[in-house]
């Protein structure tokens, strides 16, 4: 975040409908089942998303569920993804959204978690989002795996969608439950901080929150936050600042759609025109990457 | 159920340790990079497993971590085990605990969810767990796939894990937040049901916690159970039934490491010992399907 002196991550997720027409008609001419067809496809357009952003932001964060959709070969994709991005210098967050129970738990930080050895895991991802809902126990394992391998999770507190209001809002005796959820998170992240000023437990808060936003970043000072929801799902710059430290560090700020589709953005749509693609793509990141400026 | 008279799963959690020592043999003859050995090795296990259970039990429950560790060739092995469970004539519950946001969700249920028609989904599974912790709109998709497709979800509503009681069991204002998902999972299983006695939205539910067990089959007349957590995890025959209707239907009991790895059982290990391990799995899977029979 320093050196590309900005909070703004870009998040993967391909949908095979909204990709560039050269993108789609090329991967056709390859192969035959429509699910390779998808895989190749997502692989080139988010390569070519990734040549494009690497200069600008210091993340990118590729969804496990498009390239899952395209079978193994979308996962033989992702993983070449993840390696295009890291080959490129950015951090990698697989957002997969993984957990399970002990010894569960740590098949899939072995899958996901590489730290600076990429080879160190199938997909050699830099970090993980991780879902908390089975308890406490369950991040444990892969807190563990990510502080041996200098890599990180982030596990999701407070998401962005309308749903977040129904189980994680709930009022226990004092508090809604993401709290309980954030303090486990603070535990982990200040067991694992070491000399820095953040740990490799973070948390997912949804940008679409700002007065939850504001109140986890004070309850979580050692947790770096991932905030999705920028964007296209309504959050606005000022809403996610409060997530941010006096340094505009501590946070990465994710935008998928706002990014990777750029070119269908009203506002962007008749200066750029689909076969413009990559110069709206560019565009748009240079405007996230000036709303959100590191300072520190 | 009614065919085979159980309610017995078997639960497929392949560890390379402790995989026979011929099929572990057998694969590194094979191939070089050590993923590519687990995932061969868990294939011929699993199928292996499969061939012996399937006259006597409904369904298998294939653990998808121990696959992903293996990378997309593990995920390739993963799709074959699902395909040759189905040709057998067995159920095939796949266990991801997937879960995300709207439009992320039905990519996931894309790549699960298959019905009767295997080829409709690249894992093409009868069900799938669901991770219900990001809101009730977040299991919708799964939902409406499952019920298209001829398909099933199991939604995570109190787990096997000691750490279960971490947030499932925190006091809302008058309820544990688990019977908040509860009422989730009722909805959308009595809405799915049409003439049948079940949904196709189950619960996941702990042998583990028979109190809690005996509460939720009251509470989730609609929903079929899928209770892990017998056996090696503690849970013995008595402590399940009342996960069970009147005649023995309603719910599935898995048991993963006390059928698959049968042979390192004190009991069972003396008798049959390594050579013998099929003769192991298949002693063991007729005890748990007489201590777990269907009368309905």
């Amino acid at each position: 975040m320093r050196a590309k002196r900005t909070a703004a991550l870009v998040g993967l997720d391909p949908r095979f409908d909204q990709l560039p027409a050269e993108i789609r008609r090329r991967a056709a001419e390859r192969t035959s089942r429509s699910s390779d067809v998808w895989a190749r496809a997502y692989e080139e357009f988010c390569c070519r998303i990734i040549d494009i952003v690497a200069p600008l932001v210091p993340a990118v964060k590729p969804q496990a569920a498009f390239f899952e959709e395209c079978g193994p070969a979308g996962m033989t994709a992702l993983g070449r993804v993840i390696r295009h991005a890291r080959d490129r210098g950015l951090i990698v967050i697989a957002d997969a959204k993984r957990g399970d129970i002990g010894s569960t738990a740590v098949g899939y930080a072995r899958a996901w978690l590489a730290g600076d050895d990429t080879d160190a895991a199938p997909w050699g991802a830099d970090a993980l989002t991780v879902n908390p809902y089975l308890g406490a126990d369950t991040l444990r394992p892969f807190a563990d795996l990510a502080r041996e391998r200098g890599a990180g999770i982030y596990v999701l507190v407070r998401t962005s969608n309308p749903g977040a209001r129904d189980y994680q809002d709930r009022r226990t005796a004092d508090e809604p439950l993401y709290r309980a959820v954030a303090r486990t998170v603070e535990a982990l992240a200040a067991e694992t901080r070491g000399e820095g000023r953040y740990g490799c437990v973070g948390a997912v808060v949804g940008a679409t929150w700002p007065a939850e936003l504001t109140e986890l970043r004070q309850a979580l000072p050692s947790a770096p936050l991932l905030i999705p929801g920028y964007g296209s799902q309504g959050g606005a710059a000022a809403d996610v600042l409060p997530g941010l430290d006096a340094d505009g560090l501590g946070a990465l700020v994710n935008s998928s759609r706002g990014i990777i589709f750029a070119w269908e953005r009203p506002e962007l749509r008749d200066q750029f025109g689909p076969d413009r693609w990559e110069d709206a793509v560019l565009a748009a990141t240079h405007e996230m990457a000036r709303e959100l400026p590191v300072s520190g």
